[in-house]
């Protein structure tokens, strides 16, 4: 390493970009191997970085699981959220919040799939701030969806319905149609979106 | 170790018995750390048998994780398939495996809840023998309820209604519903419960 390079090597070390950096690789890791598959020898590795580095940027384990869990949140605001943001409230909204999903499995976004399906199995017998940080994240895009579905129905857009009910419904069909791309049976994403459609009854031709 | 118990030891190591008694821990050991979190060295503690007794019989990691999901298998096969296989074919006996479903993950059966929803989302990005086995075992389980489904449709039951597309439905709920439980959230269960009876609707009252 040169004398340039080894001071921009310190100077990275130093600022939040890096531990951005190591944060989003770590996210990405754990989404191939759980975030226990996470150390940060190997992230250190993996980004050429010195393990003494990315220990004093993050110390434990554990804290370096939050941060990569931080940073997924992130990365699927930008993806997913955001860009739905931009539809009307209500089932304008939801459709798009729901391509933007299928969109951000299909791409992938993390090499392994949908951050949450990866790393949730893992963690939801392991209680602790982990856990704690995946589930309070799931239980937000839970409510998100049954705020659309809420929104949708008050707004006249479907017909009445049971909004956690079908937020449950339209979580559970996504997390699967992920699995099973991931498994190469692709057609689970249409078969998702037939779920999904199906619950966005137009008021007056429901059952 | 006395005399008797070092020969019982060395017998029980050579038989199938102790073979299977490894793969049935290692499936719990999977269900909690998923199938990357195995090693020969940590079964071999857990149960206090000798490392090389255990390597003796498994040979590879790779070998043992096949092993374990076999296990996992038979465990699915005498708490959930076997049980609802007493009851009529259609409606009744989807039903049925539905319940025993609950009750495998209720219990929990294995530690960690289901086997397949905690190794699939680890594997399922990893080409090889053990995702093969993974994928056909969670095809067959999507193949046994479409076929009750569609009995049900035979016989009567229940309104005519896309197989697949309900199978699909039914596990995810379902697989949702497991999730949910670990961390806490019980009220899953029978949000799952209410889904699939909503797909179990008599002939005549369909929409």
């Amino acid at each position: 390493m040169n004398e340039m390079a080894a001071t921009t090597d310190r100077r990275l070390l130093r600022g939040a970009q890096t531990r951005r950096t190591i944060a989003r690789h770590a996210a990405d890791v754990a989404s191939l191997e759980g975030l226990n598959g996470l150390s940060i020898g190997r992230l250190a590795t993996d980004l050429g970085l010195s393990k003494s580095g990315v220990q004093t940027l993050f110390g434990t384990k554990e804290r370096l699981q939050l941060a990569a869990v931080e940073s997924a949140r992130e990365v699927f605001s930008d993806q997913v959220v955001r860009p739905a943001s931009q539809a009307q409230g209500g089932a304008d909204r939801l459709r798009a919040l729901v391509e933007h999903w299928i969109t951000y499995v299909q791409i992938p976004v993390f090499p392994g799939g949908c951050f949450w399906t990866a790393t949730l199995p893992d963690f939801d017998s392991r209680p602790g701030p982990v856990r704690d940080l995946l589930a309070d994240q799931h239980s937000d895009w839970l409510g998100r969806i049954a705020a659309e579905l809420r929104a949708a129905v008050e707004a006249g857009q479907i017909a009445e319905l049971d909004v956690d009910l079908a937020a449950f419904q339209i979580d559970a069909v996504l997390t699967a149609a992920n699995i099973a791309l991931r498994l190469g049976r692709g057609t689970a994403v249409d078969q998702a979106r037939r779920v999904i459609e199906s619950l966005l009854t137009p008021p007056g031709r429901e059952a």
